[in-house]
């Protein structure tokens, strides 16, 4: 999307027609820093040091790994060592795994000389695929921003809240749970947009409001605690959240504090979705709160807060004292019956195993 | 309560017999400062620049100041001058109002040679009557927190989640929501406490963890996010949070975020206690999300965070972009039907006019 009228992606091949430029989104939102990456060394670092983040992201850099290594090497051995070395990088993400299995399914069949070219091409349609997915998306959210905006009185935006990043840095364009909010405002549908500052990382307040920002969307940051009062005053008319993973009954395991919003907009009538691209749905759980295992990250994410400081250096302080320690589970997750609708490339499914089945029928059928 | 072995209270006559010693609590948790205030200037600056904040402290830090000024001048004109001074500090503070209206009427019959001394005996009854009615809060909390210990494995803790601080700093000694955690302690039932961090002002990181370390109690910081997800997994066992505002028929007004942990514990069936001394019980009001209007604060809270840096300096950071603005309502509203029970210093009330009423008939009656 755009930064100060420029559009960009998340990823791109440089103008030299090979080595890869990339966002380090480790300064934003204080510093724009665009890198370019002429190895997999650099790939490796961009995954593991999080210069990226965001499943659809990950795996189109590591795709682009595989090219940059298919040109200086396109053996079979290099094949799978460039398999390891990108795989270790980020060994639980799934989307990860999947790019470097699809690039190395697709080189393998081919012979060595035509593999450089081939990888190339087939990271630019797997970073196109990601962006056509998200603009599905985003055309299925939109007929409901459509709809609320119909009951709103002439030029009143329609009141949108999302947490955490789903947004076009988490993806190479677009992004998910904001694919929809983007193509409102580019239809010229009004639009302002809540964003949850997210603690403990600070995702909204570093990124998505970054992008908002950047690309004009009216936007306000809150705190994480701002939501419910908002929504019992009216000031909410929908919420879009993104998800990491999506159970086949429709649970949502998504950045924590989610569930506390679902919470608030039911207890509210507001209603609350969830943008997804159908491969984060996982067809082999149930019960979300019952069956996925939340990460417990280090505690330090709680007791430092980064930032800039009045020197525009970036630092980190301490806001709690040294000897209280600190929790830090990474996600929760909202059960289905707090959800309205999930949004999906397909189309807006009902958050349960009906409505999955709807429109996911070969899923289903396999997984029965 | 203490802090590192030594008993404080957050305000006291200093050894000399007539200035006042505080906790400049600007500095918490990362530098315990002990300031000697001589003046009413100094008592002035105390309130205003929120050295010390919370309705009782500000009373009793208000009483003190009325003391200094009687013992440099007794006439009526002073006593006049000190309650304008001392009130603009913070107009909107009602026990700001209360403590002075109580030192004047008393100071006003008597004799000029008397008022002095009068008026450091009456502060330091105000002192006194606020950590009995703490005392007695914690003594009707500890009831219900030995009920749970009974339900728990021997050696296992009470989990006591808290939202923002109604600990001791915010009080003379004790606290409110705090009290029924200290007196547990003191008597060895096991607690453990989750603390909410408590975003924007970070009361929570700041203060209630730094009292928790201080006294010894076990607690775990977390971020205002993570409370829902515990709760989910069996993780808390009561929630106790303090109160600015009670209405007549239960609805309670606290820090922001307090309204998304009710609704959490409710969806978990995790009991939900308010503790609150009477006095904050605001008999005119009924329906208070329609009723009681939320302060908006700077949203400069939200977007600059305050700590410690590495080199031991406390400064603020920006989290944000510079062209993204922030909202900062203060407070929210936990309607009475989330509320499990409201814990007084004449015992726990059911959440309700009919609840209210019973234990507190003189005002029911007067409100009829």
């Amino acid at each position: 999307m755009k930064v100060a009228g420029t559009h960009y992606r998340t990823i791109w091949v440089n103008e030299d027609g090979w080595s890869v430029d990339l966002i380090d989104q480790r300064w934003l939102p204080h510093e724009l820093r665009v890198e370019n990456v002429t190895s997999v060394e650099g790939i490796a670092a961009a995954i593991r040091d999080m210069w990226v983040r965001g499943a659809p992201l990950i795996g189109v850099t590591a795709a682009y790994g595989v090219a940059l290594r298919m040109r200086e090497d396109p053996s079979d051995a290099a094949l799978d060592a460039v398999w390891e070395e990108l795989h270790e990088t980020r060994p639980t993400a799934i989307n990860l795994r999947w790019a470097l299995n699809e690039m190395r399914g697709l080189l393998r069949g081919l012979p060595e000389n035509a593999r450089a070219s081939a990888a190339y091409k087939r990271a630019a349609e797997i970073a196109d695929e990601d962006v056509e997915l998200n603009r599905g998306i985003g055309r299925h959210g939109l007929a409901i921003i459509r709809e609320i905006a119909r009951t709103k009185k002439a030029g009143e935006p329609v009141n949108i809240l999302t947490h955490c990043n789903a947004g076009w840095l988490a993806t190479v364009d677009y992004g998910t749970a904001t694919s929809p909010i983007y193509l409102a405002s580019e239809e010229g549908v009004p639009v302002h947009v809540y964003v949850d500052e997210t603690r403990p990382r600070n995702q909204g307040a570093h990124l998505t409001a970054w992008e908002m920002a950047g690309h004009g969307v009216p936007h306000t940051l809150i705190v994480d605690n701002a939501g419910g009062h908002l929504m019992q005053h009216g000031m909410v008319d929908m919420v879009i959240v993104g998800t990491d993973r999506t159970t086949s009954i429709g649970d949502v395991c998504n950045k924590i504090g989610t569930y506390l919003k679902a919470l608030a907009a039911k207890d509210n009538g507001v209603p609350f979705y969830v943008a997804l691209p159908s491969p984060t749905i996982d067809w082999t759980v149930r019960d979300g709160v019952k069956e996925i295992p939340i990460e417990e990250r280090s505690g330090d994410e709680v007791s430092l807060v980064w930032g800039r400081d009045e020197d525009g250096r970036t630092r980190q302080v301490r806001i709690s004292p040294e000897a209280t320690p600190a929790g830090n589970p990474a996600f929760d997750v909202t059960p289905a019956r707090l959800i309205t609708g999930l949004i999906t490339e397909r189309g807006v499914a009902e958050a349960s195993e009906k409505g999955l089945a709807k429109l996911f029928p070969e899923h289903a059928k396999s997984a029965a």
